[in-house]
């Protein structure tokens, strides 16, 4: 076969592949956007279909020959499908290791999980949800096991689905220096004689109003809402539906309105990537975020780097103002810029401040350890939980609801959450970089992103998928990860507000 | 091949094609109701994916071979099974012998003037519709000639396709009779003394409100929202996604509350019909209304013949006056009942009174017979709309958005408008029924629907598709279609509130 058939045959392929995904997107997106309940059944059976024909599809033998006949042209085919081929084989060797009942099981386990924990959380219940989360990390465990590579830590196996070519080793490290960076400086925040009262900002703020003013801050920092549309959940997310269809989610407190705001800045910034990817990958696999950390590097970078710095919300403020139906006429920039960076060790991640929210993630990582090593007890599982919060953020939990039950992500089992501390690490070398070439401060004050999106685009999106991730950062910014730019960040952001 | 594996075997086709309709259903319902307009493209592609997926899979050889295993057991099959079998067979018949390249044409063309009638529409420009209107007859045509019977009529091909064994000739006969009845009474109540002054209706109610008093109607009539819900769109539509989620949707007008009332209870017909239909036949095609006149019926019965009742409205007629902010807390019981039967020659059928609602689908019949047999000429076909207007409702038609442009359907072709026309007259003949078992006035005067849709379930819905239309017009009421009932309905009504 010439390389041009084997080309076309693959093409073909994955258009089917991309029909089977857009359905399972855009009937996910709507299962969580008001989809009636009593349907959910019907619902997951089909997500489960599309899911069990895309994992059919990606172990038959026809789609194996398919990838061979490109194989064989791999000298001569462009860097593009020379990535394609590398990560279909990749993904191929794992994948038909996996008998059809294993990842079947794990699929289904990952649909009742989502729906018990939804109802655990809204009854503040753990154990409603504890037979569907063992059962999801059983069922992961099970489907690792034929996937692993030999000797391969179980854990360091679903990482890598994550972030390629990461390993706990490095995570280790990683989370023990920002460790020793964050913790020290929370002390001294702690102890600071400035104390920030954001009493303000729980005051109630209509639901209209609200919305308005977290559409404003989504356009501002860059999300283009006719290619995209924003609904209200429980838990925001950002769902990929098509080229030109990335949607967001954001929750509304009415006595809490910086909530739904970075809320919107962190989707819009998920969104802001999805929509900005080089259109000429469309349609391909490496049309997507070089990795979860990559993709939570954009959403953290728009939503702290830029939506809770100074000089954005000198920007920002005004028209907050204009948009609050009288209810921040009396606040003062200094009193919002104060509010948004407010350092106070807490029970939400989501809700956490930028200096604290690593420490959340690092509860996370260390249950998720011990779950994947099955050496955890379920029953008093929540209970761990809540001793570590005490331990790393001095705080009590008083439910399961701000304990254990806040997250959706293990109801699709173990290895997402590092994601989000490694992607704030990103965000802040990429910053350092991207200030070498824009005057930044200049124009966030203006409400300019625009300059900011066309480096992102230039430096970074336009790679979509086609670098591996250690590669990315060096190419984004010259060098490889280097965890000291956002510990620095850290200390002199918070230096200057808490006087330090 | 045994029963049995016959019957397995046709159910596991049946089950895919489920999923496939379950995208398309799910994805479109998105499509109309937010969905980012540049992604347009990209869905109309995955639900035309999906469609000639169904299509193909509706005339291969192996489904041939499914349907025939499975016709070999006639004699022994259930009646249910029987049933299946006849469609399945009346359907092959027609779908193999469509070219795969005259049905996407088709396909196509739909999904295009969709596009572009909502695009016209908005403009008011029928000449941005009129390339991709003829386009769709055309491809409509070219269809027909593929699936017609020798020597039929090819209107009567997509007549049929809505109402199994229905006719142009029966549909003369029906117009002619309901054309002598209903215009005679138009003339005695244009010249009765009565004139209801219904301009306090079209004073300015609050969107939220509106929509609130649209939710209490629609689940006044029986709409059920858990299995089900509401979003708004420019033309009100109801989509049956799955078995326990059948969604409406509604269009809200500031300046004519009625207008979103009667949608909600038009449409939460269309719901109750779908939401009740016997859940013995669920993911089969028997799951199905009895047909689109028999769906309409529905719609209208609780639209028209509840919604609009004396009884009914004093339920109903407190409860709105508390959900409308104080805006209808002047008008008393009587300008309400007379307000929403107000007969007026009017422009847009969907806003039409119940007794010149006939005379606007009387139009569309007639337009498209000449369509379907290539008699128009498509560059003043806006104009010949105007002239029928102008000759059966006595109106002006100021511009194309409320003339031609109003309606969605001719955006898949001709053959569809008729059901709403025999939907009234089986709703009354259904009407008729019911009042010898249940006293129907004194239920709907309490807002007590469970009964009637008790006794709807029972005689009709409990059927699906199970029976033909001829056969369930005989089995719900005990005889043949007859039209009296509706012009005897229409008649006794107006002559009361007309004193004619």
């Amino acid at each position: 076969m010439n390389k041009q058939e084997a080309i076309k045959n693959y093409n073909e392929w994955i258009n089917r592949n991309n029909m089977y995904k857009y359905a399972i997107n855009s009937i996910s997106y709507d299962d969580e956007t008001g989809a009636p309940k009593k349907a959910y059944k019907e619902r997951s059976e089909v997500m489960n279909f599309f899911g069990m024909e895309l994992f059919k599809r990606s172990v038959c033998p026809e789609f194996q020959k398919i990838i061979s006949d490109l194989d064989r042209h791999y000298k001569s085919l462009s860097k593009e499908y020379k990535r394609i081929v590398d990560l279909e084989k990749e993904d191929l060797k794992k994948n038909i290791k996996v008998p059809e009942n294993v990842m079947f099981d794990y699929q289904k386990a990952t649909t009742d999980a989502y729906y018990y924990w939804e109802l655990a959380k809204n009854k503040s219940d753990y154990s409603i949800y504890k037979p569907y989360l063992k059962k999801v990390v059983e069922t992961q465990i099970e489907l690792g096991k034929y996937i692993k590579e030999d000797n391969e830590d179980i854990y360091d196996t679903f990482l890598k689905n994550y972030e390629e070519g990461i390993s706990q080793k490095e995570l280790d490290i990683f989370f023990d220096t920002l460790k020793a960076r964050i913790v020290p400086l929370l002390q001294k925040i702690v102890e600071s004689d400035v104390k920030i009262d954001d009493s303000w900002a729980f005051k109630k703020i209509d639901h209209d109003s609200q919305m308005n003013m977290g559409i404003f801050m989504a356009k501002a920092i860059g999300y283009d809402f006719s290619k995209g549309m924003v609904r209200e959940t429980e838990h925001p997310f950002t769902n990929e539906i098509s080229d030109h269809d990335v949607r967001i989610t954001t929750h509304i407190y009415e006595n809490n309105f910086t909530s739904n705001l970075f809320s919107m800045a962190h989707e819009g910034g998920h969104g802001v990537y999805g929509q900005n990817i080089n259109q000429k990958l469309n349609g391909t696999i490496l049309k997507d975020g070089a990795s979860m950390a990559f993709h939570e590097s954009q959403s953290r970078f728009f939503e702290n780097i830029v939506g809770r710095s100074e000089s954005f919300s000198k920007y920002v403020f005004p028209q907050l103002v204009k948009l609050a139906n009288k209810k921040l006429d009396k606040v003062t920039f200094e009193q919002y810029y104060q509010a948004i960076n407010k350092v106070t060790p807490s029970l939400i991640r989501t809700e956490a401040d930028e200096l604290t929210y690593c420490l959340h993630v690092m509860v996370r990582y260390e249950l998720e350890k011990l779950m994947m090593h099955n050496e955890v007890d379920y029953d008093t599982l929540n209970e761990l939980w809540n001793k570590k919060y005490k331990e790393y953020l001095g705080v009590d939990v008083p439910s399961d609801k701000e304990g254990i039950l806040q997250d959706v992500h293990w109801t699709s089992g173990c290895g997402y959450f590092f994601s989000y501390a490694l992607g704030n690490a990103y965000s802040a070398q990429i910053y350092h970089a991207m200030k070498k070439d824009l005057d930044v401060d200049a124009l966030l004050e203006k409400g300019d992103i625009k300059p900011i999106i066309k480096w992102l685009k230039a430096k970074m999106y336009k790679y979509g998928r086609l670098l591996q991730p250690k590669e990315l950062i060096v190419a984004v910014t010259g060098e490889p990860l280097n965890v000291n730019y956002y510990c620095e960040y850290l200390e002199e952001k918070y230096s200057k507000i808490y006087h330090l």
